[in-house]
């Protein structure tokens, strides 16, 4: 009989054989790749650069805010630069050229924080218009996934405009993780932006969404097909919805020529694959419904 | 050209000022503010508290567990105290009234333990009769996602009933996070309530459930409309749902005048905004399926 | 007035009695059970193992790689059989025979590595053929959540089948948490499966999946009726899905004689309880929708 010592040997020899197949998964070199806890970290740090008094830091609470807010901008320049950098590399820049590249995206980024901090500070005002269960500020940024999915899309959305690859959609599937809101970093939003409840939410790559638009949870902002596969890569799939549309939940809206005009309602669980004129309300005729009766 | 120093500077000193627009997100001063990783942490020790032996605390593996789970149940209940207090700050009581008020509150919802923990013990008996793929009750508590829901609504509620502003909401929202269940804690849900699956479902603040109710992934109960906003805040407006009833995956039950009969069966997907008689089996009649045959 | 050392006490007893009731819920010794946080660990470092290159190891960095690939291997082996040797025991196997089983199981689960690999390959190839929004393999692999789902389910399947109790639905619930996508470990899967976005997904414990299958966010494959609860166990209640189906998002497919025919495409939200021959493509037949227009 094989010892034990043996057996393990042997498995651990004929998984190292296995990587050495030459397939996608095979490496036993470390790719330059970005660190995806790294990158939640950064989130992390992010929100509390966009809401500054609500997500205090532990280890300087008796000290001057300021100075700590300064480090703390600093500190995740010096990270998020970083994770740029290696993904650049990854794209194969060379190790100068993906340096400098970094800086000036994050320099870039940074620049934008003012801007994303007045568009999350519209979103975070829908979000209390338009819920009554509301009880406050306080509670919509401590809790509703909602806000924090658009919070992280938003700061997401300026990587992927500045042409950062694979991080931006990192933090949004961190955001989905947490919530199950997906919306992808190329989705373009417009302010006032409300998301209640969220679960089960698609919002597609080339989504285009006005201001002051309010979505449920199981709403799809989606493709009409994906079978074309890569073949459809950056060309539009997705729909537009113009300002003051609500759209319920279980909605599918879908396709890339489908517009929801202006003021629109689309009602729960109904499936549009076409344009819809301003200031309608669609809804599912009325469901045929079965009743039988049993005693009880 | 300017200096990457001086650049970072600039950026840093435009954050900052962009801190003095008075708006919600506006705040440099740390706010009274609860601390969500410790509400989480809280959370985590009160299941511990709620299933004594399910969940060993390490660092305690070898001593006897009584006086261990009564130092849990101290810990636990400091740290309660402190954030009631916070939250109660924030609501602009004085320190002093806040203290006393949170060790009050704290005393009463721990003197509701055994009272949770009786309805926890229907809860999991229900979904052991309920699910076929239960193997016991051991594998429901480490890993159902409903029965873990549900433990969190339960003690969130308690609080939601002593007056606790936030935390409840906090701790059903990590709930949610985890599970894609979202129970608002206000929520009235009587005992041996089983959830399969659960993600996407969205229970509303005002609605209520009897006993024996079981719910599947993706229903709704929910708001009939939300467009009056904060001028609805208080009122009733999420469904009655009787003792005994089983609602299927994907249906939406919405109104705050809707009621759901004792014994009913709601068929998936559902949509029901009117009240139905006990006993009532609903379905949608049979969809038009369109059948198209290709060679394969 | 009674003093607040006395209250805390009192109440401190009255939950310690509480555990006295003998319910399910009740018991001050520990059990023998796996320890969640502990399979949480074993999932993750399986994923390095799957992966190697993609998720590195932050204190072997600088050294070679192949050495410690394999202790980490030794590691995760260590640990796995502790926890399964555990699980074991709560069986009421005695612990010199659960240790000797648990090896066993061990070895023959980490032989099967290559070929769990082998399949994870295909899973990724399959993501990236399906998606135009995939700008490569490996932001598929950080941050795809079905691509994550699919990965531990194959880990986990294997346990399944290898008669380990409880950790391969800690390990599938854990991805269940992360992802919103609900895989039974029972459940038998083909290569080349396709998981997108995949929020609110259910894949009950006897479906059956063949080679090159799509599936969208809010698919069910589930059971038909589960109100026969525990009487239902080891009965085949989930459908079969043959090779090259595409199910669209939201549609639910019931029932254990259910048979979707090869090549099938189903789409969004239809609802099928009944067998679907080859080659067939499945819609809802245009939605009735009702337009109302108002200014705007």
């Amino acid at each position: 009989m094989i010892s034990m010592e043996k057996q393990i040997e042997q498995i651990v020899e004929s998984i190292l054989d296995d990587y050495g197949n030459g397939r996608d998964i095979d490496r036993l070199e470390q790719m330059r790749c970005p660190d995806r806890d790294a990158v939640i970290d950064i989130v992390k740090k992010l929100r509390k650069i966009i809401y500054p008094g609500y997500f205090p830091d532990k280890n300087y609470k008796f000290y001057n805010r300021k100075p700590n807010i300064s480090a703390l901008i600093e500190d995740v320049m010096f990270r998020l630069t970083g994770q740029i950098k290696l993904v650049l590399q990854g794209q194969g820049q060379e190790e100068g050229e993906a340096a400098n590249k970094a800086q000036e995206i994050c320099l870039a980024f940074f620049a934008r924080i003012p801007q994303i901090r007045a568009m999350v500070q519209t979103d975070l005002q829908a979000a209390y218009d338009g819920d009554p269960a509301a009880t406050g500020m306080a509670e919509i940024i401590f809790s509703y996934p909602g806000m924090f999915a658009i919070t992280v899309f938003r700061l997401a959305h300026e990587l992927y405009l500045l042409g950062v690859p694979m991080l931006p959609r990192i933090m949004t599937e961190y955001a989905h993780n947490l919530t199950g809101i997906d919306i992808h970093p190329g989705a373009t939003i417009d302010e006032y932006f409300f998301i209640d409840h969220g679960t089960g939410i698609v919002i597609g790559e080339t989504t285009v969404i006005g201001k002051n638009v309010k979505i449920y949870q199981g709403v799809t902002l989606g493709a009409l097909s994906t079978r074309g596969g890569q073949s459809l890569r950056g060309k539009r799939r997705h729909p537009t919805i113009e300002d003051d549309v609500t759209i319920y939940a279980g909605a599918s809206i879908l396709g890339g020529d489908t517009v929801i005009g202006k003021g629109s309602v689309i009602g729960s669980n109904v499936f549009i694959t076409q344009s819809v004129e301003p200031g309608t309300s669609v809804i599912n005729k009325k469901q045929e419904l079965q009743y039988k009766q049993r005693k009880v």
